[in-house]
């Protein structure tokens, strides 16, 4: 009966649409959930696509969030892989992989995920050749050098979340310290997300003013500690 | 040593910030963290208080919250109380509940329910007195009456969530049958959340056309069960 | 000495960008700046071109909108044409079209139109033939159609803005008449933008309630000159 | 007649609304109607008042804009004054001024701006005594240290619009140069807004990597040359 309800004119063509910005999550844990809820919320794909080895659960998750879409500017939100529904994606996000089993070496951990990549990024490399790729999956610096070499995309095209969140905690705790909107801090910390990450504190700066006058030689023992306790809180 | 990263002029008088939009989500589970989650995202409020009898949980959650608060428009986010931190907040949201016990009969849980309802909403009277109350914790329609009574609130500023997700995913539903978007589907349940609620097909228009044309009893048997086919959808 | 600033990675190959969204605003007087000032703000497009005949002056405008940039989430703002910047654009907007003259016909300002559009969309056929147009230029509806025959694109892809902003005055009349959210209010002025302009008093309605509980003629005189006198503000 | 459309129970209480986000723009040119039509899109304010000693002028405005409120969520846009509909704004943004005539010193315009300024700051501090005051009239520093003189308010409440402009002028031009996003620029203007304005060369950075390696003396004359040309085009 619907089909009468809107009656095309005869001669009208099918609309063209514009090319739809369209992503992938692979994984739909915790993290992948999040970054989907995000992604949504803030209009940012025309199409969504959710992957994960439990359909059954993954098409549960899709409805849910599918059936709140009329609040927000809707997504079309696919349960599905990159070989179907994500094909030609721009950006594939990469939150799949293995949880730490007791007794398990870090070494083993990473040799099961490599072994879940290499599945995953078989498909990217043949439907999605022009994606960019952002890997989430931990340990994720390892993990986005292992997407690097499988997938053989330019390194333009391969991200990790790196310390991104480990960034982003150090400004929000060094601005409750300063009492400064956090976006205001401008300060990193680099290397290899865990606990070989290190905080430059030489070019931490609120607008253009150095955070530390010298260097950290110069400061007192107590403000070195200060420092230090912001770092650990990052780090934990 | 911060202290001397910005001096104040000494003439400068302490700033006299606007009156912050204040929120309270009382019950840090699912339910209360997708509601902060989104309402950050969104920029809802200047500052947003969780409340849960687990202080633990609800430190860890708001910790992981902040930590990520420098990619958006920072809000003030506390685990609190409403009778400390969440001091007269514009709007208090009461996710908590008791889940069913297994043999325990629909009656006895909303007596549960009841009771905890009345701790909290003790300190929002006494708090909070001018908020509006907004009523999630099933079920949904009891609880928002029993919200009304405890709080002696006018009953302009008590709500409950009622049918407005059953909503959603009806006219989500009607829209995916329609290729329209849901959000030009102009279309209700109402009555009671959950059993016995009822479809408004009467009222059901696009664009101020009825979705159906004359009445339910004019529809064929096979147009009845499409229609049907929909709203049970909506219900489980 | 820039240059040296940021010393890419010799193996590292250029960044693959998504496919930018494109936009291109022909005119760029009032109407003209006005939606592209509302775009730039809404973030609507990766690249915008504003196009007027009056290169100079386009000139002035791109470089005080350029220089807000920093503000909102950045688009490529560019002064420039159809044939140019805007090759491959999505969208083209026309607002370009020529003023009334005193003494002059409606029919010979049309004549005049069509001359400006001629040459308008012949780059805009050539250099984006997949691009949706949208036409502002009055008189709306004829311009619409003449973009239609000239530049041969599918009914689908050409849109005038219509009674659009009529439609809006309409639903903001009423919704401050009955004291209700505008967004709320579902009524549409149809036929051509101007003198012979429609509402459609008849499908006019707020959550599915009918505005007129039975038709035109049920209503009293004075009920009649109120919805009258609504009409007659939308059009003027 | 649409008073019987929606009748409220006879026992609801009146909602009692949220306090809005008020404020007031005074002076209707082209920079208070571009700051009102950027705050109406962005949804900055529950109520926005425009005030202009042309009355006809600021009714026609407002008019134009309350008729697009139901494509955006809709601000009570009123033409009226800090008097009247603007009491207790939270932020009144000052615009008005008198343009420099023919023959005219700076001095003898600053004096008749002085003249304007003591009407409007008398209605503030009666009407409007906690409100952040705004100043964009120029000569921009001098009227904002007069309005800090007449109104009394203390300096946490009174900001000049000063070299805010200058300043994302500076970061875009900077940000065009080194091919980077503005926003990733750090770099300030300082000074009074205008010909003795002055860059901040010494601590101007990119993500805490100074711009300038050493000192301006260090760069050879074409650096200076080019770093010179990029502030002559934010002064001019």
């Amino acid at each position: 009966m619907f089909d009468q309800l809107f009656i095309p004119h005869p001669e009208a063509e099918k609309p063209t649409p514009l090319r739809p910005r369209k992503g992938v999550i692979v994984g739909a844990g915790n993290v992948g959930l999040a970054c989907a809820y995000s992604l949504l919320i803030q209009d940012c794909f025309d199409e969504l696509v959710l992957q994960d080895i439990n359909r059954q659960k993954v098409e549960g998750e899709v409805m849910d969030l599918v059936h709140g879409m009329s609040f927000i500017n809707p997504t079309n939100l696919i349960a599905g892989t990159v070989a179907d529904a994500g094909k030609d994606a721009d950006i594939v996000i990469i939150t799949a992989g293995a949880a730490q089993k007791p007794g398990e070496s870090r070494l083993q951990l990473v040799g099961r995920n490599v072994a879940i990549f290499r599945g995953i990024l078989q498909d990217v490399v043949t439907y999605c050749p022009a994606a960019i790729l952002l890997i989430v999956t931990n340990p994720v610096d390892i993990m986005t050098h292992v997407a690097l070499k499988i997938s053989g995309f330019p390194s333009s095209r391969v991200i990790g979340s790196g310390t991104v969140l480990d960034t982003s905690r150090f400004r929000v705790l060094l601005g409750n310290r300063l009492n400064i909107d956090s976006r205001s801090v401008h300060a990193y910390i680099i290397g290899e997300h865990g606990d070989s990450e290190v905080p430059v504190w030489s070019t931490a700066n609120i607008a253009g003013k150095k955070l530390l006058p010298k260097d950290w030689e110069s400061l007192s023992p107590s403000e070195q500690a200060e420092l230090t306790d912001i770092f650990i809180q990052v780090k934990n």
